[in-house]
């Protein structure tokens, strides 16, 4: 039971990218896309994010198999509710949200016995919108479905094939892990990414422009990911509160650990740890996960 | 009075690369280099680090009117001391270091009477050793000289204009100020990255393997900065205690803030902080602090 037409609610960066992709890697599936921002479609249109751009959600969802919504964690449940009674009887209905637990609830509230298999594609930018789309963006990048407990075996399939044709790697994972495994590859470095680049700008002692202007000390990587779009991370602190805190209980007190042995001129512990975390990176380049010219090939861009 | 000979005391990442850019860049300056490991003196001479490898550091500076000290900071005391006595008449002392008052102590020590004018170029890569130099790590990066009080003014132009040569942009700084700009936008990134690193690695409910394969969500980032030389980090924290713990003060209470915002479920505040950090990248974009493509140009690369 292969997806033939899919319907795209959100055309930001993950919407977008989508749509590019399948036209780039599935050009047999058509698609549909839906923004409740007219700018949004407006641009859409004209980059063929999606073969049709439709002016209400419903139109964009009546004849699709898989309906992929790709809103803030926030807003899934509203836009989920503006489907029900649109739908193609057996759509699938999946996501793209970095938070899987609270939108199996939101989904499962406005579509209750609807096909429900939430998914989380582990790849994007910090840049968003309509423009920040293209289509490799899943190439090579971990897709992971959340398939609740007795969610249909030919859906889980179909949408498994769906991420594939798009290039991703597909996984299968609990709800719950998801969460908190993400807290810890995702949502905590984007905590503490935004954080520190707050903190930075909001000294007295140290302007704003030699913040800046010193950036490449290691701050600039940070700024980066603090770049990220600011309602879709809102949404995701809020949605995962459970797995965030519990995570960022574990930082900080690891870095109250460090902030003593600084204190009491203890090298030997720095030393032991910044040892262990060099292999690390040692390892996410062997699995693929990460560039490996030095400084992420910055050199050849500056 | 320009640089005509140049003695590099260390031929790691530093060292290396300020003998090729002086090789590509100044190529009328002589380069004489030493290193106490006689593997990476026999790997420098093999990469053309510097003219002449030396076999102890004493005949590395006889003819030398700069002697640039790139090894840790820890390390800078003992390798000044060694030099003492067989120094040319003038000559300037500096080094790469990246906090600046305890060198300036270190070296005043080290060689009392002699003309000492720290400096830090803020470039760098994650990688360490003489394989990882290269000519144009300098290029429009900022090497800050801290001189003390009444130095020399013709040493201080003459190391100006040496690092401009090699493509650095420089600025003077008072080297307490420097510790503490440094602090915010170099030691303090690395240590939050080390210390993510370290605590996603200690989990029990997510193993290392879904760290790594998952790291694409943002964690990766900080695993380059976490795969930093272990020694030269680990003499930047203890010898820049007071000002990084004075800006972990600030870190940790600005993260304790968002962590009851998350708590209560105060979105407003995240967002309003998440609004804010953005500009600061366009911001570090725009002064040319950093790569504009997206995900620092990793989808070409992946």
């Amino acid at each position: 039971m292969s997806v033939r037409n899919v319907a795209i609610i959100g055309l930001g960066l993950l919407g977008g990218s989508i749509g590019l992709a399948v036209k780039e890697h599935a050009p047999q599936i058509t698609t549909t896309g839906y923004d409740r921002d007219p700018d949004v479609r407006a641009k859409a249109a004209e980059l063929g994010l999606a073969g049709t751009i439709c002016d209400s959600a419903q139109e964009a969802v009546r004849e699709a198999d898989l309906v992929v919504l790709c809103v803030p964690v926030g807003a899934m449940e509203e836009a989920a509710r503006e489907l029900a009674g649109h739908l193609k009887d057996g759509a699938i209905i999946s996501d793209v949200g970095s938070s899987k637990q609270s939108v199996a609830e939101a989904l499962t509230r406005a579509l209750p016995g609807h096909t429900i298999i939430p998914a989380h594609p582990v790849a994007g930018t910090e840049q968003s919108g309509p423009d920040a789309g293209f289509a490799s963006l899943f190439t090579n990048r971990w897709c992971i479905l959340t398939p609740p407990e007795g969610a249909n075996e030919a859906a889980i399939a179909s949408l498994s094939e769906f991420w594939s044709a798009l290039g991703a790697n597909v996984e299968l994972m609990d709800a719950e892990h998801h969460d908190l495994v993400l807290a810890v590859t995702s949502h905590i470095p984007h905590l503490i990414a935004f954080t520190i680049v707050g903190t930075a700008s909001d000294l007295e002692e140290v302007t704003r422009s030699e913040v800046i202007k010193y950036s490449a000390g290691g701050f600039r990587d940070f700024t980066r990911i603090a770049a990220s779009d600011p309602v879709m991370w809102r949404d995701v602190f809020l949605s995962n509160k459970g797995a965030v805190l519990e995570m960022l209980g574990r930082f900080t007190e690891d870095l109250t650990a460090l902030q003593r042995a600084i204190r009491s001129g203890d090298g030997e512990t720095l030393h032991e740890l910044f040892s262990r975390t060099r292999t690390i990176r040692r390892a996410v380049i062997e699995e693929g996960q990460d560039d490996d010219r030095p400084d992420f090939g910055r050199e050849d861009h500056l």
